[in-house]
């Protein structure tokens, strides 16, 4: 896959602007913290490891050009930037997991000299980029022994290469499976409001060759019931210490229809996104956006005028739902708290 | 309501155009049964019990223009009539039953002049239109007895007065208890593919001054699961003699998550929505639709290139996930078979 979500390039950072996709793949440059905190904001970068690749870069970014004579200036006004992408989204927590990351190399760096740590923060944005897509090799191969020769998967929104710096969650586990041989076909829910199913999910899997059947979101019921799904694979926003999990609106009830229907769900999700200090899933903020994403489509208005509208982003699925979470250390499975905990192992 | 879904005046019918709402009000003339027919195939005229309006009005048209001199070729040319018409949609027995109804009038007066037979066809199209208004106000005055006062029903599609003469069926139990001074919030699925809740119930409901909550069909899970939802109230294309129903695509998944979340699932149908020949859910035929429905919104496509797509235009909800079925006879409650065959004894 040669498309390239997010690029750092040490003085501007080259986003793939997600929102004219799969029509037009038009790459967008930034050379500000500002207009990458708006960027993430509208959704030119969207999935929960690449929002955090992005704010990783843009901290690098940002410090660069901070005109601070002193490690104690730096640090404060460092934080400041840290604050402006934090109120961006608040759901995923690769967000708060990368501005954690790069606040570390500050405090880490205490009292040296301002251009020293700037360089300090540039390789370490270049190290999660990085790191990331090989740690999405690593959820692919630990999820890929659960699929089978010939499954048909079930996903939901897109946790693809578009949704991290490449190669993918849950569709890095198709790609895992398919570099195997393994025969997969591939069922993608259109995902409305936004149809990052429709408009990325398709369009990343297409280009690899992998057949594709596109649905609305009302038929995941239709499908399960008349055995067309062998197993639901998803990505995550954050998933709690119990294993409660926040993701794109539609997760919980497709969840919920699995385990009607006996159908696994499985999901895909670097440790970045366990946030072993939410508890439950009912302590994870729930970002609310516009109503235009309801009720109009391509910027055409499609609901009657007149009418209220709600638009949670994303929903949480009880962890009882879970058959397993596949991370870059191996797959987790139920007890899911349990797993967790090993991985994850406090005082 | 001062909407007129369907009228019929001798030598034509009047459509409103559902396709351009809600933005164009657009009545639309036919004087012919191919030209109704297709009407009704490119849904032009949708909803069951409006669908079974449509073709008696349709017949009366029809076999006024049949230049026959005797019976028997009156009779032959009407059943190819009823033959074409029952060509345009499979799913909503409404369809068959206005068939069955018109031809029955046409068997009881075998060996009358066709020029009386027509008059007489008229008449009953004539009635059936009547009927379907009064027949749903007995839905509602049925239903609205299970609607308490400041409740929040979550509808799908439009069983509305767009899907029947006037009135409506769900919709139609929402008048009811509104007229009885009952408070009530709708919350409306949009209903993709073709948006008959954001569209059409939306409308309809703003219409009449009723607070409406437009959703995705991903929020379904969502909205139930955090109490916004008192209960699930839909309307029917075939109900099967077991109970086991035929509706709008995601009826199933929206069935299941009701039961799943304690919330009460009702439905609201005349009983000529009631297939007492269909035994159960699994003989209902499903039409599937053009792919465009699903790759396209508003003439706009939406999907990625190269993608496959499913496209049942409905789904089975078994009769275990009902709480009640209102018709003009009442509500069945379960066993819903039971109820079932007291409304139609078996010899």
């Amino acid at each position: 896959m040669s498309v390239k979500t997010v690029q750092f390039f040490g003085n501007k950072v080259v986003l793939l602007d997600q929102r004219q996709l799969p029509f037009k793949e038009v790459y967008l440059e930034y050379s500000g913290v500002n207009e990458l905190a708006r960027a993430i904001d509208d959704m030119v970068v969207r999935g929960a490891p690449a929002i955090g690749v992005t704010a990783a870069c843009a901290l690098a970014l940002g410090a660069a050009g901070l005109n601070s004579k002193d490690y104690s200036d730096f640090a404060a006004r460092f934080e400041k930037l840290g604050a402006l992408l934090a109120g961006t989204r608040p759901t995923a927590v690769n967000l708060f997991w990368a501005i954690k990351r790069m606040t570390r190399i500050v405090e880490q760096a205490e009292g040296k000299d301002p251009e020293s740590i700037k360089s300090l923060l540039k390789q370490e944005a270049i190290r999660i980029l990085e790191e990331d897509i090989e740690i999405n090799r690593g959820i692919g191969r630990a999820g890929q022994a659960f699929i089978t020769d010939g499954a048909t998967i079930l996903t939901h929104c897109n946790a693809g290469a578009l949704a991290c710096a490449g190669y993918g969650t849950a569709l890095g586990v198709i790609r895992a499976a398919g570099e195997l041989g393994k025969t997969i076909q591939i069922m993608a829910t259109e995902t409305r409001p936004r149809m990052q199913g429709a408009r990325l999910t398709c369009w990343e899997m297409v280009k690899e060759g992998f057949p594709v059947t596109l649905i609305c979101d009302t038929m995941v019921g239709y499908v399960m019931k008349t055995g067309r799904v062998d197993l639901v694979l998803v990505g995550a926003d954050r998933i709690a210490a119990n294993g409660d999990l926040a993701n794109k609106i539609g997760t919980y009830q497709l969840a919920l229809l699995a385990q009607a229907h006996g159908v696994p769900f499985y999901v895909a999700a670097p440790l970045s996104t366990i946030d072993m200090e939410t508890n439950c899933g009912e302590d994870i903020p729930i970002e609310h956006r516009a109503e235009e994403e309801v009720t109009h489509i391509g910027g055409q208005r499609m609901a009657a005028e007149g009418v209220g509208v709600l638009n949670p982003a994303f929903d949480v699925t009880p962890h009882k739902y879970i058959s397993a979470i596949f991370t870059e250390r191996g797959a987790v499975k139920p007890p899911i708290d349990q797993g967790l905990n090993r991985l994850f192992p406090r005082p």
